[in-house]
């Protein structure tokens, strides 16, 4: 019988000691090191905040799995069994430029369902957590139901790349949306994003390209508060493969999905 | 003789005041009415402190003269003597809708000239500010002059608007530009925007249409750390006017206005 509790206690403790190691390294230089392209930063806190939780993880919970970012946890073909969904620095571009804005993310899954989603902004000092059924929480503030909002009211978090010429999607497709709805934001940071969906900040998020590590927990939280979830295609997550996302309150999802991005075109 | 040192103090005094009032009065229900158009949101709360900073300039300084964008301020022609630039709170859309990411703004300018910038992130409790001559500070940490920078790796904050079909800029003439830099961000805030070009945090940033309100708090840090500011036109700011913001370091200013702006085609 799987100890839920302990593996959430646990998860957030590490979760906080990470964040605490992240900050006091960000005192010392940072070696920065580019891997396939400059948009693809790499550094060495990045692979040791990784280090950090796969030493922990294998130590305290052998039969888990890991799936994260920096490749040193598993390959994985299923999530069968529990697996953790790692990104031990999402937001690296602000991390190196910004030294802020960036978070730790992780999903805790079991037989491919989300039961753990926790986000920690770092230099907030900030854990978005959630567990499956018993709601999502801001620190300690319980995150409200996502309300009804209508798209001219609402807020959408994208790039200005998926409406200028990209290699993933038609930009005339969103184009007409950014001009509809009040405003658009672009963090930088994929689980930041989603985080602030599922606190109503943001009504919906639109993103061609994640990898299971940039959206497990922010999913997870998302589903606590109601928020719907689907790539742009309109087909349910894996959680092993790279693909888009529009995530939002249900009223937003759908507009964005049938007035545009399923539109007869 | 003017006492600027006394200036700077009791204006820093009463952003920290206002800030704290905000704050407390975030925890009552927000009035929220619309002005003209949806995007214009204007809430008791911006009011009240506008009219908290307007009573105390005129309290305390007399001869002053008080530029805001609330309207209950002197109607200008000129910038003659001192007149303080006054947004009382900048990212109105962020306040209402995410209850963080807005800024009190303030520049104090002398003859034209800009003597003192302060922008207050409220719920951080983070004060930029900046002396004409004394550099400019994040709360106690003097903000490093503007390093040199690639244009290939720069964040540059550009809402979506601008790469899309609008009334102020031909979307193809910026879009060949978010394809170039390392990343664009977009925070709904164009004093948080400014001190972060100031910061170094982002490199550029360029909007289509700014208020004085907006930009003058901005423009007196920029000026402390060698950031450089025009319309996208190339021409110096009035101070006065609504137009449009390039800022960002020289490096960066001049390639986007060299290879974008101002590009034969």
């Amino acid at each position: 019988m799987t100890n839920w509790t302990e593996i959430d206690d646990i998860a957030k403790q590490w979760v906080k000691e990470a964040g605490t190691r992240i900050r006091q390294s960000m005192q010392e230089s940072l070696t920065i090191e580019t891997k396939s392209n400059p948009n693809d930063l790499v550094t060495n806190i990045d692979k040791e905040t990784e280090r950090f939780f796969i030493d922990r993880i294998q130590g305290t919970f052998p039969g888990h799995r890991i799936l994260g970012e920096e490749g040193q946890g598993d390959k994985l073909r299923s999530l069968d069994g529990i697996v953790w969904i790692i990104d031990p620095i999402d937001g690296t571009m602000n991390f190196v430029h910004q030294k802020r804005h960036f978070a730790i993310s992780i999903g805790i899954f079991e037989d491919g369902k989300g039961k753990i989603g926790l986000i920690y902004d770092v230099m907030q000092d900030e854990l978005y957590h959630a567990f499956s059924g018993k709601g999502a929480y801001l620190n300690d503030t319980p995150l409200a139901p996502l309300k009804e909002a209508s798209i001219e009211e609402a807020i959408i978090a994208i790039n200005a790349t998926w409406v200028t010429e990209n290699r993933r999607i038609d930009p005339s497709i969103l184009a007409p949306l950014v001009k509809r709805v009040r405003g658009t934001r672009s963090y930088g940071s994929a689980a930041l994003e989603l985080a602030s969906v599922a606190t109503g900040r943001i009504d919906a998020y639109i993103t061609m390209r994640l990898a299971p590590w940039d959206y497990a927990a922010g999913c997870v939280l998302l589903n606590e508060v109601g928020g719907i979830y689907t790539t742009t295609d309109g087909e349910p997550f894996t959680f092993l493969d790279n693909h888009s996302v529009l995530a939002g309150n249900p009223a937003i999802h759908k507009i964005i999905f049938d007035d545009y991005l399923h539109a007869d075109r």
